[in-house]
């Protein structure tokens, strides 16, 4: 696999400490040539499925060989496994954990790291971040074989995702993921929606929703509403509220959403 | 117009979605020599005037041949055109909503970006920063022409500032903007400004003010005073309030300056 | 000594402002070759203590012959003097006040920068960061040396640190710091503590802590804890709670483990 030199970094490490700094001071310590980009270090701590969505979201505009840092790690120091993926053309490295998995659903290579060989020297048992995945980045980044940092790993761990379902005009999918704000974002992407909330209903829960907004602003505080939230997908919210609570659902609740036009959006809004 | 390979990026995006990644990933994949440096990510959001005046701050500190993307773009989708302007040296890539306010006071160049020979591919009707202008920033900084991806625009937006006026002892200007603490951010320079508060006066509205601050920990609270703010600039302010509130103005509001000493000033407490 | 052409920024301005901008500028402006690295720009702001703590983390992991500019200046424009130290193959840049105290226990060289030599124009009272430090920072990346902007200085302040003890199953040590959440931040050294609690016994004014915990979120609130924080040191801390004031101590305050089995530390969560 080509390289293009270039490490981004996902993390749920916040930006007050110096823990961040830490792995970019062993990521251009082992490798400096190496181009460093960050994708965002405030992931909700220990939250692996946002983690998973803002990866989603953002690797595939990074070029082909770029090696993707990525550390949220709950179970750092127990047994998850230490792993490098090779798939899409991109490489990561990060704990085996799910976190990787919007990257499983085509073929793949995997490794589980061989601390005796990659960390670069004795390793605290709290930040694998610095002394295990950063190394192993930087490496990759340079131009090194995955296969000689590590053996072969068959089974990742994957996130329990469902798949969404497209007709004409009908979806159906499901919540994925509840965000910090209780925001249900769903498995269906924000390009199948229709242009407008004309004969929009979706149903959620015993909910119906016939409202699609561009932005949380958009709605008055306390109503339900559907939007495409930060990551490209379907999410159902509450303005200024926990829609998780509110209609007590969470990952795996059904999504279906029927229209009368055909879809070719252009709202406002935005980025 | 010679290049530097920097890209700076200015948005109102925040630090915690997969956005700002987005950017580097489009930037970086359309122009792998690109140095990226950013701004700042947390502008507040939808504020064009908070963003111009960032801009106005930083952008002097870079070499020429810089390139500037920055989106705060409420009007996404909307009507508002796509720009590439060249002033003073710098290149310009964003919406054409007054963003570059401070930019247009001297000789430019301008063009509406052309989003046929532009964008990267489909455009997302919400996420402009990363179709059309990222790639369209990236291109400048390899050394594509403007005038290749649009066509002239004539009469750039501009956010309606007034100017300010000097006189030996004497300085008249005009509120620019109100800031997310209510702080109202006039449009005289911080080194037009007295040494100390010895004979200062500053009228506003029906307040005279005899206290230049040099930070706002120095005032005890509910203490309206003026001080020089984090865009270089003149700010009246209540410490721990809101001035804008208490005095019921906003953009437009005069400012009358007087004072007794000529100016060299050397205060406390710093960057 | 070498260079590494990497500068790292370490400062307390937040990341709202463009002031981070500003130095990415002037650094880039004065050496287009810098390769830039953020360690942070949340230190709690005029805290010279944490970050002087940020980078005694966070330093070691650069290559030697790397710039750290840092700049958490509560006394610029007054008469503390701008300083170049050399320090364990690492450059530094910054305000004399202590913030370089983990860099002063080896040999070490040090110089009072002239800014009549090294500012890069007219300096203003408050924003040493952008028109002195910076620039320095960027000529000394460039390969220039420490000599040619400034003269010897021989005493560099050093924050009143004191030093830990170390036997085999007992250590003393002291608070060197207060964090923003009232953790007491010792000078003992995590590697230092034992694998776990079996026996363990930490004694701080007249409390007796017998649980090491790996993060603040394995403790019920209001619970006092021992733990290895960001910074790699043990520090005492309430869950959800302010543990200066609960305890009524701060810097200085002595402490003293015991323990019974001998330290080889393998607990769990993290980086």
């Amino acid at each position: 696999m080509i390289r293009s030199r270039i490490v981004t970094l996902t993390t749920d490490f916040g930006l007050s400490s110096g823990y961040v700094g830490s792995l970019r001071g062993v990521l251009l310590s082992t490798f400096p040539g190496a181009v460093l980009a960050d994708i965002t270090h405030q992931v909700t701590p220990y939250d692996i499925g946002e983690g998973a969505l803002v990866l989603r979201a953002s690797v595939p505009t990074f070029p082909a060989g770029t090696v993707h840092l990525a550390v949220v790690d709950p179970g750092v120091g127990g047994d998850r496994r230490p792993m490098i993926l090779e798939a899409g053309g991109h490489l990561f490295v990060g704990p085996d954990n799910g976190l990787f998995t919007p990257f499983l659903d085509g073929p793949f290579l995997a490794w589980e790291i061989d601390a005796d060989r990659a960390a670069r020297g004795p390793m605290s048992p709290t930040f694998h971040g610095r002394d295990l995945f950063a190394p192993v980045a930087a490496r990759l980044a340079a131009g090194e074989e995955s296969s000689r940092m590590g053996r072969e790993l068959r089974q990742p761990v994957r996130l329990d995702w469902p798949r969404p379902d497209r007709e004409p005009r009908r979806l159906a999918g499901a919540i994925l993921h509840v965000d910090g704000f209780g925001n249900l974002i769903s498995n269906i992407p924000g390009e199948w929606l229709p242009v407008d909330s004309e004969g929009f209903a979706l149903r959620i829960g015993d909910q119906v929703i016939e409202t699609l907004v561009s932005t949380y602003a958009e709605a008055p505080a306390g109503r339900l509403v559907a939007l495409v939230g930060s990551s490209g997908l379907l999410e159902v919210a509450v303005a200024q509220g926990h829609a998780a609570r509110r209609l007590g659902l969470g990952p795996g609740a059904p999504i279906d959403i029927l229209w009368d036009d055909p879809p070719d959006r252009a709202s406002a809004s935005g980025r």
